[in-house]
């Protein structure tokens, strides 16, 4: 059973939508309402039929819930928590789903004054975005993060764990700026290298944008996989998360040009040795379950 | 009908023993005759038997061959050419399937005085190394690039054409030069760059090497596959393709340092502008069937 009765998901895109199914695929008897700032993402949201109501308002749509989860872009967070403020009860919790965490908890914090506000931020999700890339299976065998700020009541802590516990997730608690040094390495830095190398790529004028098409399977086309995610959210985070970003992006491009210069000066040994270094790395991973143990993640066969 | 009867391939790992899998698979009167310089990889490709016949020598393995292939990192081909050119037919065809052009033309051509020889690329392989992780589809609706030189006689072009095609790739033909300035982009700098961030992780020490590895899933995972290719190919590759590697590099890196200073000045439209801009060629991919149109590479599913 959910520890919730009454569940609002604000923002049907990818995350919300993959809530709302995953809680109504579990438990069909919690309610849960939608709202989505876009009249044209509640009317498909409500063709879908993962939400038992769509709301046309914000406010309507928390009116009497117990836990309100925020699906938008971090930078958005604010606005719409001030949306609904006037109609949130005193006794739900507020939660989010952002990939930054100390923003979001500023932002709430100064919406939502005197809420329960516990940011978490389920590190999962696909390259495509709206109300039908959604899917109930999307957080199993996840990592969901917590970033409870320290007067958050412990039950209502454990609440939300028990929540995303619920939809399969491995539930770990962590202090919002940590959450974003993290982060910045293992999921905004990579974001961010896939964008450049793929706008690189667009740029060039010695070889045709149908050439680096063609032979994209060399490596090339796991970026763009990437740098196909949702401009908005992204651009959001960044902004967002920026000291950790710009941090990480330092270390990276150091590293960056210590490869070029071992290439320039040809030392063969030098790259051998980080080339093989990297491999115990993806083990880890697999060994993990934290990707799939196939070739080519399974897409050759 | 394959244009050839007696194929030798030197280098037994991922895609020599693809190669030979797919023409077993495809022509079994065809004979495949193997070498390769390890002895547990002849051993291990005797009882796996995708030739039918594995020789202790390179001489020895081409010695009625009609077709010659080289499955060796690009830094090994005029070592192994060298071993067998006392043994070579006249009349017999020498490729490989390096992954720059250029410096193998160069290699062999200074090993094998006055033989045919004709480069080749196919742009195909998984992150896997060795006899085990080949097989015989992994050619199929690929591109494998020729760059023959301009004395390669037309019908030994026409043959190794149509041998490719026969194992499921589209052929193209290309100069060696433009050839590694396009793979440069398309292969060698994803791969430069995903080794790079994968150390770059591994270094960190504010953030622990299990919390990247746990929260992987937010791209970071993605990079360390292509990171766990083969390190000697790669190290040889870079030394290979020095010129135009550091070329792609160089722009590289100045469009890193643009979104840096996007990010540090808060230019929200610029990433975003950028961050719409690269979803374009995600979707020419998918149009042109290099990738599978399947969210998360449809490992999430």
């Amino acid at each position: 059973m959910l520890p919730f009765a009454r569940i609002t998901i604000i923002g049907l895109g990818l995350i919300g939508s993959s809530i709302a199914r995953a809680v109504k695929s579990r438990a069909p008897s919690v309610r849960v309402t939608g709202h989505d700032a876009n009249a044209q993402v509640r009317e498909d949201a409500r063709g879908m039929g993962f939400c038992d109501d769509v709301c046309d308002t914000a406010g309507a749509s928390v009116i009497d819930a117990d836990l309100v989860i925020l699906c938008v872009p971090v930078g958005a967070m604010r606005k719409v928590a001030e949306d609904f403020a006037d109609d949130l009860p005193a006794e739900a919790i507020v939660s989010d789903v952002g990939s930054s965490k100390q923003s979001v908890a500023d932002a709430l914090g100064a919406a939502l004054p005197g809420a329960i506000i516990i940011p978490a931020h389920p590190v999962a999700g696909t390259e495509k975005s709206g109300p039908d890339a959604g899917f109930a299976t999307l957080f199993e065998g996840r990592w969901c993060i917590l970033t409870p700020p320290h007067n958050a009541p412990d039950d209502a802590v454990e609440r939300l764990r028990i929540f995303w516990q619920s939809l399969g997730a491995d539930v770990e608690l962590m202090e919002a700026a940590h959450h974003d040094l993290v982060l910045a390495v293992t999921s905004h830095l990579p974001h961010l290298i896939a964008y450049t190398i793929v706008g690189t790529a667009d740029d060039l004028e010695g070889v045709t944008q149908s050439e680096v098409i063609k032979y994209s399977a060399g490596g090339f086309r796991d970026f763009t996989r990437i740098a196909a995610s949702d401009p908005v959210m992204w651009r959001d985070v960044f902004l967002a998360n920026k000291d950790a970003v710009l941090e990480m992006l330092g270390r990276f491009s150091e590293d960056l040009t210590a490869m070029q210069r071992a290439i320039r000066y040809e030392k063969g040994d030098e790259l051998e040795a980080l080339f093989t270094r990297t491999r115990a790395i993806r083990r880890s991973i697999l060994e993990q379950g934290q990707d799939v143990d196939e070739a080519d993640f399974g897409r050759g066969g």
